[in-house]
């Protein structure tokens, strides 16, 4: 009989994580306190704002399809956004609402990347971004970063590793797992490299808001030529709702709006009426208290991991995440986040999720969890690596 | 410059009823009276107590991502429906909630379609789902079906058409746009070839519920081995909160539980607490009321047709669709369609968003609009005739 699983499903990595979470949720039966520190979603509700326009749409019964692209209003509004936050012009035909950061990748590399195209991106990275290429026939193709880049490509990288068959580059700032981010300069650099190559750059910026200290900058400053994926999920706190956006270059619009009627047929209606209220002032401010919490726990746990010994060899300045170093404790930090959730009941990502680049020293710690609660984890973390 | 599109935009068909739609909404704005017959969605809002259960789960504020595979209690309840409503059980671990049953689509050829290899369908169907096939670079293969079978796949058929490049066969009962069915037996003929092909069994059965006079058959009554797509979109009134389910056969739960996980990480949280409420007894006795009410319109809209001289060869028992033959009045039924939109403002879908199968003198009326609605709109279609 012929084998009918599908060949890609063996180039999809597991997450490694997954094993992590099967034993957490073990533990938890068993009465352990475990602490997540695995976890990629804000532990912050939805703004109660959001909450109240979902309610609202609800209580109408007329939760119907919506247009493919999305409610045109919430176009217009994440138009005035990018205005608003960044200064710059994005004709709202551009953008597409989309089922999550997930549709929005899907759209964008449906649109444009063909089979056996090359996709660029660094290693480490968030292991889906690479999984949307590898669905579509495409190959993604990582290059190693490193912290004196910051963990981003630099235009070096992607002139040096573009080959013919090199569709494109993606990259994302702040990244997952290392919280770092691209510099305008480079970021500008990139992308001219990128579009006199002919290819085409994608820039995930769904840890945009997530910021601190310093200002992240959209692709869209820099060109109109670029494919900017975005999400409703990390820094408007709306994760289970399913919902983000893409903006795409003038000449995908009709073929992105094809697309998007065929493999998703539209967003969550209740969710893109929902989040018609992220923008509101009342949001923001809650938004924003939230981004100083944020940046409370990173200078937190960064001080605490090296105190501990962890090397972190640059201070992350977005998302939820700290990619620490555990070699001076482990040679392997899959074993490593094994053992310490089984001993002290704390969860943590093992680095080799993220690519094969050093991952074996790496672990990412998401401080997506309170200030109490990472005061235990870190004396746990402590008495582990002195047990 | 290098052709930045992908080369699948061009495979995939734009839907000619969306010419239609913005004429329409053109019209709209001029302030004529446009009755819509063209809507695959039902006019019912969402059931009173899906909306409460939504409306409940969004007040907590945790609108969390889920496990990818969806609520364990979700997964359960669809079992029992299956075994209250079929008589047939089915392990909970081979049901995912998925974003519509557009994800359950992307899933099930997702885990089991390689590129190049072949699907067959039937031609008429519904575009979307060979357009799955394409994006995953497998070759969706239509096969003429008539009335004298019910417009569906015969084992035949499927004997005849089978090369060593297809990978599987994927049925729609009712299906969209004619509205009929597989009879029992020849659902089981049909399953068995396939499977003692090597192939693989795609049922798709988002219609299920909106059948009239006779009942329709879940592929898993006959076989654990093979894939059926459903949806609470159409029988359950949820179609904007775009959630769905699939069953995989044993042998797929993991990979397409680690797919689920890489391509869209949950399914809406608030969706998946509202499709709690949906096996309740008091939302079922909603929805069976309603159903009488399409069979209402059914046997309305088909005496109608046929005594404005429409030809109806086999009379629809399902979905919401009449497929209905105008060559008495037009050799193009796209024209057609255009014309009577224009000048007596109702919107029909042309037959060649169907396939090419006879399309171009075949109508997909639906009656998702009340008898009111419809019959404002048979006098129109019988002046336009007449013209």
């Amino acid at each position: 009989m012929r084998k009918r699983l599908a060949e890609r499903n063996s180039e999809i990595s597991s997450f490694y994580v997954m094993e992590l979470l099967r034993r957490a949720k073990y533990l938890e039966a068993q009465g352990r306190d475990v602490i997540h520190m695995e976890i990629g979603e804000p532990d912050f509700p939805t703004p109660p704002g959001i909450i109240d326009a979902g309610i609202k749409h609800l209580r109408t019964g007329e939760v119907k399809y919506t247009a493919a692209a999305g409610l045109p209003e919430l176009r217009k509004k994440i138009a005035a956004f990018y205005q608003q936050r960044y200064g710059v012009n994005v004709d709202d035909r551009r953008i597409f609402v989309t089922p999550g950061a997930s549709g929005a990748f899907l759209l964008a590399l449906g649109v444009s990347l063909n089979p056996d195209e090359e996709l660029l991106m660094a290693d480490p990275c968030y292991p889906c971004n690479s999984n949307f290429a590898t669905l579509l026939g495409g190959k993604p193709r990582t290059i190693a970063v490193d912290a004196d880049n910051h963990y981003q490509l630099t235009a070096k990288q992607i002139e040096a590793h573009w080959t013919p068959h090199t569709k494109g580059v993606l990259v994302a700032s702040p990244s997952n797992p290392t919280g770092t981010l691209i510099k305008p300069e480079e970021l500008k650099k990139i992308i001219y490299t990128t579009n006199s190559l002919g290819g085409c750059f994608y820039s995930d910026e769904i840890y945009h808001g997530l910021v601190y200290g310093t200002q992240a900058n959209t692709a869209l400053a820099f060109s109109d030529d670029v494919f900017v994926i975005n999400s409703f999920s990390k820094y408007f706190g709306m994760t289970g709702w399913r919902i983000g956006w893409l903006v795409v270059p003038d000449e995908f619009i009709d073929a992105t709006e094809k697309l998007a009627q065929n493999i998703y047929i539209a967003t969550s209606t209740q969710s893109q009426y929902a989040a018609l209220a992220a923008f509101d002032d009342s949001t923001l401010a809650e938004l924003e208290y939230r981004r100083a919490k944020f940046a409370e726990r990173r200078d937190f746990l960064y001080d605490k991991l090296l105190n501990l010994g962890f090397k972190i060899p640059i201070k992350p300045e977005g998302a939820f995440y700290i990619y620490a170093d555990c070699s001076p404790f482990s040679n392997d930090s899959f074993q490593f986040a094994l053992d310490f959730l089984e001993t002290e009941a704390v969860a943590l990502t093992p680095g080799k999720d993220f690519g094969a680049h050093n991952s074996r020293q790496m672990l990412r710690f998401a401080y997506t969890t309170s200030i109490a609660n990472m005061t235990i984890a870190i004396q746990r973390l402590e008495r582990f690596i002195n047990r």
